[in-house]
Parts: structure tokens; C-alpha cells; sequence
């Protein structure tokens, strides 16, 4: 039997799978299993209750939620869990994504939502901090997570050297 | 026995209720009867869900919602029920309403919220705009919107006249 | 004699025709008729009054306005009924919709705007929340809105499905 | 007969009135006559057609609106009028002025409004503003235009001294 | 000899002619002489101030200047004369005109610029204000500015009509 | 011998000790052990890396930073740790913390800050966000963020029914 | 006789003089001599010019030029001197800062002004930034700003030890 | 042996390198040597460091650096040197590069860093800045930037008389 997913993915919509999968994919890269979901705060929200309420039961440790405009799902899913949950602010509205960052961010006192950075740049990263969380108690995870780090320092002295 | 509410004004905190009560007083002032109630999106998700599902049983028409920050409370309502629901977004945070404004107007296509100022003068008007949709098919609240917008006017010309 | 329209859609120009239609759209797929109209709350003022007070006589229920920049439409609209209105901010600035979107939403206290997100996503939404207006007082436009809820949710699935 | 006033300045609200008294005090202080009134886009948009038409026949020659929130005063003016129209953009909303300053300056192709500064210092600018344009067909105001520079080169002047 | 020009265009790059050149087909649609001229606040600074001395003396009535970026021209144009100066706030940096907007339309107390919208609606409507600043001494032009209104009005009932 | 501190809240300055205490008060009813520290990421950058490297050492598993103006406090933490890193943005400038949120959250790829909403209710967020990170293997931390949770909703409720 | 200035600190207005006043006490923390005028680039613009000439002769090597609102003073002494100019944009608007800040730093192509924050902390850092400048051909100086850096450390290891 | 270079240019990636050539190339133009490196504040932190001991050393004089999203890289250059440091805000991210200007500028008091405007027109500035302050003490560079500032006067004057 595979290994049961840590992370789960969840994102409002198909639209923003190219997107979302830089956080599978950095995942993946350090040697965590994920999985994804479609599901709408607004459209479903009995949707997004039952798979937080399934991922809590198949042991997923860290949440991860994508979403544009005014970006409920990640608080949504804060809601209804203790697990960290971390929101992706996505592009999609004329606003380039300020409004899904304060949608997303700016979560009244009591019920966190670890934001990252607009865009694929934050899903990417979305990823990495999913991974982190699970390090504290993951030694495996750890140790990918600091080859990881090597890894980015290298590229950048081999681009820093390319400029000479 | 007393009319039931046609309007219900939820909102995420009680430190919302010195704003929030201007919707009231403006449905008041227009004959249409409201009630209150406290509830937060993050908070208490599943109240929220049973305070709309028990509005929509007691024949409530229209729900004003209120809430600062990340306010997702009026798009939360607006998942559970066909009724129309009216935002108002709150100052609270240090960004002044900015936040609450994109998180409650920026709603993605297939569940509207029908949002208004930020602060006060969105609360006073969202008591207006209840009473406008109640009045499509209710005449009372039609006439009383009318008085309503000629009181205003008079106002308007008793200070012209009093600059004079 | 075919069914008069309940839902006047008026935009500022016709370069909005094509976001605009999304609310005609939403509409039609509720079973609701609507019409539209182009006037300018600065080019044509007059035009905008004259299509209010003929759109009452004729029976229209709830009015859309859609404009772009300094979006007055809406607004000038509302000073002149009290049926309610509904605004779609729309782009066409440099200022992505910033300056309809406040230009429409931060009405003062008095005469209210139901404002809606920026661009096609409002459009549609204007269409939707037309609809749950007039579905207070006729059940066919709410069993109409329950099936497109209903619709929604199950495209999401199939969506969620797909990813598996 | 007193001569009769050049500058119409329009305000949404007395409670406007402190700082658009800015702008009559600089018109007075430039020798040019001015009057107040009170008309709102909104809650009085005949009043605001009826002040235009009044004011072109009694010969005023520049009008100065000036209004806070979603200010359409000085669009609704100019949609009435070919005098020029000076719009001053007031504080009000939680916005700071960001909502008045877009709705005011963002006017589409067509329908020119002459915007100046938020609050004080654009009111105070809208008189001077306002003489500028009588001074380009009035020697009169041109002179006291020139007189008016002059003592503000010379307040600075002092002041740099009594920094010494 | 042909009829001086009554306004004169300035602008900070010749990037700026495409859109400035609204200014220009504007005025001279309603038969105002205007001319153009390329000078830079920061880069030409002398040169700015000889071209409004020279305006003055050649009977200039109106200036208009286009600037993007941290948009000085306009008032530093306003800063060396009396004559009304028309601001308009380019594109051209990442910040899409807020920034040549606020540069240009908040000037502090004392020296006005009248500000239009940012770009080429802005850059139309700078045409036509300077036009409706030249009517009130011009009955020419105020004429001809009453046409163009008409010929607005127009335009949006034959669309309205094309709708149909 | 106490038990060590699970959690390190840094700050850039003591004038963000009143706000970032809500984090350690947060932290304190949840039953998990705090220390803070003093550190600026542009007076101090050796310290910052100290900091990490002793709390690496002493078994802190998360690092809560919380910084005004151009907030790089949380971002040269997450350089140097793969620990989860949580930003508290903090108001302080005149931008109302607009700057430390941009400055916090749009960490480029690679190196994420968890970041929650501007101010206190951040901070107290950024304590329960890493209490919420330890309860991924800590099961008495998770229960008494359970607790948490409903102490919450109770309050809700309680609020609530003194409304009526 | 006493040694010259080297930094000229220009101000729009004596109402900016307790926040620029952080800028000479910082410059006289590091032992450089400053003096201070007050010049406005749209009252008296010659009276700017002026002082940037007689700065020039006078043996000035740095210009901090500190304003509000569409903050032009900078960019206007950079366009007459090739002498490196700080820009410290000042509130005093209603838009917080974000308009002189902008006015300031976003210089087109070809003359830069070296931006600091936004007020007291910008006039202070501008100090310190016109001495580094200075320091890079003046070991005193360079002296003093490393013994500046000690005692900021200094401070935060007193303030982080006071914190225990 | 070649001159040692004055300037050096750090980068946070290689894809910054198109704009921040024009750094390079106006420093070229006026005859300063200058240097390139890529090094990232989060993804390198240490080689940050030792890029500015090494400059330190080699005589570099002023730094300059480039990076995009929440920009720490000049703030972390500045916080290791008392040389000038002169930032330039990248675009990158969806925000147009707001996030990099604000987390460039808004630097705290005590560490200042010398910001120009975003994107290419900056990455131009802050070679020229950097000559500038290079000049204070550098006759040749001082009369090199003199010619510049005629070449660039002529341009605009070339560009002026092609419009006539």
C-alpha cells in the first residue's frame, strides 16, 4: 500500500491548476506525497467541509488553498480545522491579485492562515513551507529540505559565475 | 403575535454591532421589521449555516451581512441560500476598510453579494437596499421608500437654503 | 404578446457590450427577460432619466448599470428610483477597474448601490443577483436559481473528479 | 445692484462646508465674487440640473463641486453644463480620499472635470483654479492673480529667513 | 497670417505624442489653434520655463501638459504663470499612471493644476476643458462646443438604437 | 529544569513589544512555551543569524518575526532556517502597514514566510498559527487548540445571545 | 571662520520643519556640518534654482530635499544640479504619504533622486545616507557612520537584554 | 593593469539581468568601471555578505542592487556596509512591483538605502545616481555627467524641433 498523501492541495477551480501545481510539484521534489482537490467556498462549501473533514481522517497534516477574487477558500478550510493551512493568493481579477492576497491574509484574530506570496511564486513556496511544517517532526523531510536549500545556493553561484 | 423579520443583519463581532445597528435603524425608519445576530465566518462556520437555513424557515427575505479584515461572512452566507445577500464591509484592520472591501465585493462568478460603502454609510445603505428589494413586491415599502427619499431632499434644501 | 422584461441592463457604451452580456446571459439561462440599453450618465444625462422612468412604467423590476473610469452610471441611475440597483464596475482605464470599482461601491449614505466585482465575473453575478431579487417574490425565478446552484456544484465535482 | 457672482461652488453636504469655504475665501481674496449652495448628485439630482441652468443664466462663468465618497457632483455638473467645472475631491470614506479622487478625476473621453487636490489644499487651489480661467478674458483677476503670487513667493522668502 | 495658436501642448517625451495628439484632434475639432512642444521639467528645466514666457507672449490662453512617471511637467508649468494649466497623467511606468496621477493632481496649496484622467481619455477631455476654459470669453467657441455635445449624444442613441 | 521554549518570537525593535506579546499570550493559553528576543535585520543582521543558529541548538521548532516599515525581519530569519518561519507585518510607517505586508508576504520562490494579517490581530494569529504547526506532532498541543476553538465559538454564542 | 556646510537641506514649507529636522540631527550626530531653507519648486521656483547655484559655489556636495503632496522639490533641484539629491516624501495629505512618495521616487530616465521612507525615518535616514555618501571620499566620515552602526547595535543588545 | 571597478551591481537572479544592464551601461557611458554579481538575500544570504566584504576591499565605492517581489537585497547590502547603497525595485511579481518599491523604500531609521524608480528607468537611474556620488569627489566623472546632462538636453531639443 502507498503511502497515505501528508499534504492536501485544495483550489476553487480548474483554472488554477497550472498554477497550483508548483506546490505539488516542489512537494514531490522533497519527497512529499500530496494530493489535490477541486472545490469552491462559495459554489460547494459542503464540499470543502467533508474533504477537510476526510483529509483529517486519512491523516493529511497540512493544508494547502488556492484561490482568486475575494479568496475564501483558505479561511474556509481554517475554519473547520487546527491543521496549518496555507493560502495561495491567485491572480485571476483585474486587481493582479491584491484582492485575493487581503481576502486571504487579513484573517480576523483567532483563525490563521499562513499566506504566501501572489501566483505561482507563492504556490511554489506553498509547497516548501507545507514541507518545513512537516520537517519539525520529519527527519527525512528535514535532511530533503536542506539539499533543497543547497541546491537553490548552487544555481545561484553557477548563474553568478555564467555572468563572468 | 408580532410580524416576523423580513431582514436579517448577521455580523462576525459584537464590536461591529455600533455600525451594523445603522442598517437597523434605516429598515426601522422604513417599517420594515429586522433582527440581529452574531456570528463569525472562522469562528463558528456551522452557525452561520444554521442561522441562514433558519431565516430562510422564517420567512426571512434578505440577509445583511457585515464584517472587517479578510470578511468573508456576507460570501459565506451567500453559499448557503438564494436570498439576496447584502455586504457590508468593515473598518477594523489598519488597512481601512481596503481589505474588507475586496474580500466582500471581489466575489468570483456564480454566488453575488450585493456590496455597499465601507462603514456607516454602507450599513445605513444596506438597510436602503433591503427595503428596495423587499419593495418589488411589497407597496408599503415602496411608499415608504419614496417618503424616505423626499424627507432626504427636503434635508438637502433646508441646508442650501440654510447657507443662505 | 411576449412577456415584458423585468430587467433593464443599461452600460455606458457599447465597448462594454461584450462583458455586459454576461449578465443577459445569466439571466436568460434563469428564465428571466431582460433588456439592454447604452446611455451616458455625462455624455446623455437625460437619456439615463428617461430610460429609468420608462423602464418603471414598463414594469421592469430590478436595473443593471455597467461603466468603466469614473463609473457614475449606476449611481445616477439610483438617484432616480427606488427599484433596485445593481452596479458592475468595469476596466477600461489604465487603473484596472480600481476607479469604477470605488467610483460605484462607496455610494453615500442614502441612495445604495448593489456592487458587484470587477469585469465578466460581476457581470455574470449582476445577472445572478437580478435574479434572487425577484426570486423574494416569484418561486419559478427561485427553483430556477436552486437548479443553477445545483448545476454549479455538480460541474465542480466533475471537475474534482477529473483531477483523480 | 451687487455684482453678480462668477464662481458657483456646489458641495453634497453642509458638512462639506469647512472645507470648501477654502475656495471661497481664495476667490475673495482674488476679488471675484462667488456663491455657495447645497445639491446633491444623489438625493437631489434635479436640484443639481435646476443650480446648472440658474447659474449659466445669471452668468457664472466657472463651477466648483466639490463632494466625498463615490463623488459624482462634479461629473453631474459637467454633464449639464460647457462652463468648465472644477471637482474637489473630499475626505469622508474610511478611504482617505482614494474613492472621491478616482470618481472625480477618472472621467471618460467626452465629459472634462478640472481636479484638483483631497480636501483643504484642493478646495483652496479650485478658487484660485477658478480665477485663473476668469483671468484669461479679465485683466482685473489677472492682476490679482500676479498680486496673490507674489505674497506667497514672499511668505516663503520670511519664512526661509526666520529659519536663519 | 494665420490665427496664433490659443493653447499650447506640452509634453515631457516625444513617446507621449500618440496620446497627447488626443489633445490636439479635440481642439481643433472645435476650431481652437493649438500647437505642440516637447520639454522635459528634469531634463530641460530652462527650457520649460522659455516656452511659457514665450506662450504668454505669443497670446497663449491655455497650457496643457502630459507627463508619465513622477509627472513634474505640469507643475512646473503652472509654477511660472498665471495661465490655467491642464495636467495629464501618462502610462508608461509599471505603477500604470497612479503614480503620474497623484504627481500631478495633488499639488499643494497655492498653485493648481487641473488634472484629467490618466491617458488618452484624459488627454480628449484635456483638448475639450481647454476648449470649454477658451468659451467663456469665446462665443465661437462655445458654440462649437455645444455641437460637439450634441454630436456625443448622438453617437450613444444611434448605438443605444444599433442595440435594438 | 523548565522545558525549553518551542517557539522564538523576534522582533525588530522594543516599540513592537506590546503588539507582538499577543502572539506569546496566544502561545501561553495554548499551553506551549515561548521566549522572545530583540534583533533588527538591518542594525543587527549577525544577530539574526545568531539568534537562528541558538535556537536551531536550544529545540525551537517554529520562529514567529514581526517587523514594520520594509519588513525584512521575517524573510532573513527563513534565509537562514528551514524552521517554519511565521511574519507578523506590522503598522509603524505612515502606509498603515501596507509596506511591512508587501514586504512580508511576497517572498520570492523558494524561501517562504508564513504570513498573517497586519498588527495585533496578526500577531496574536501568528501564536496560534504556530501552535497549530507543533500540534502536527504534539497531541496536547492539538487538544488545547481544540479547546481553544470552542472557548471561541462559546464566546461567539454568548455574544450573540446577549444581543437578543 | 567655521567650516562650510555640506549638505544643503531644502524643505517646501516651514510646516515640514520638525520632521527635516531629524535629518540635521542625524548629519550632526556624524560630525557633518548642514544647513537648512526653505524653498517651494511651485511658489518660488527661481528661489530654488538660486539655492541650488549658491550651494553649488558654497562647496555643498549633497542636496536633501524634503516635501508633500505631488512632492516636485527633489526632482526639481536634481534637474539643476549634477550634485547627488535625497528625496524625503512628507505626509501631510490625506493620502498618506503615498503621493509624495511616489512624486519623489518614480523619476523618468536621466535625472535620479536617491528616495528614502516616508517621513521622520526617511529625513533621519536621509542624513545618514547624504554622510555615507560623503564618507566615500572623507575617512572621517566613514569613521563616524562605523561608530554610528556600534552604538544602534549597542542599543539593540541593550534593549533585547532588557527584554530577559 | 585595468582600473578596479567603482560600482558593483548586484542582482537577486539572472533574470534581472536585461534591466539591470542599464545600470551598467550608463555607468559605462560615463566612464565609470562597474561590476555585475547575481546573489539572493534569502536564497544566499552569506554570499550577499562576502560579495560586499569582497567590494569593500576591492575598492568598490557605491553598491548598487536590483531585485523584485518583497526586495530585501539592498536593505541586506546596506545592513553589511556603510558604503551607499542605491536600490532598484523590480517588476516580477503581479503587483507591478508596488511589493518591491515599498520593500526597497520604506527602509527603517538607522539603514538608509538610496531608492529610484521601478523597472528599467530605475536600473538607468541608479548607474547615474551612482555617478553622481562617484562625482562629489571624481572631477572626471563630474564633468563626464555634465556632458550627459547637455547630450540628453539636446535630444529633447532635436526631438522638439522634429515636431515642428
Amino acid at each position: 500500500m502507498p503511502e497515505a498523501a501528508k499534504v492536501l492541495i485544495i483550489m476553487g477551480s480548474d483554472s488554477d491548476l497550472s498554477v497550483m501545481e508548483e506546490a505539488k510539484k516542489a512537494l514531490s521534489e522533497l519527497g512529499v506525497r500530496s494530493k489535490m482537490a477541486i472545490a469552491s467556498a462559495h459554489r460547494t462549501p459542503q464540499k470543502v467541509v467533508n474533504l477537510v473533514k476526510e483529509a483529517e481522517k486519512d491523516g493529511v497534516q497540512v493544508i494547502i488553498a488556492g484561490a482568486g477574487y475575494a479568496a475564501h477558500l483558505a479561511g474556509a478550510v481554517a475554519a473547520q480545522t487546527i491543521l496549518p493551512v496555507i493560502g495561495v493568493p491567485l491572480e485571476g481579477s483585474s486587481l493582479s491579485g491584491l484582492d485575493s492576497l487581503l481576502s486571504t491574509v487579513q484573517m480576523p484574530a483567532g483563525v490563521p492562515v499562513a499566506t504566501v506570496a501572489v501566483g505561482k511564486a507563492g504556490a511554489k513556496n506553498a509547497g516548501i513551507l507545507a514541507a518545513e511544517i512537516l520537517a519539525v517532526a520529519d527527519e527525512d523531510v528535514a535532511v530533503a529540505l536542506k539539499e533543497y536549500r543547497k541546491r537553490m545556493a548552487k544555481i545561484v553561484e553557477e548563474k553568478d559565475r555564467g555572468l563572468k
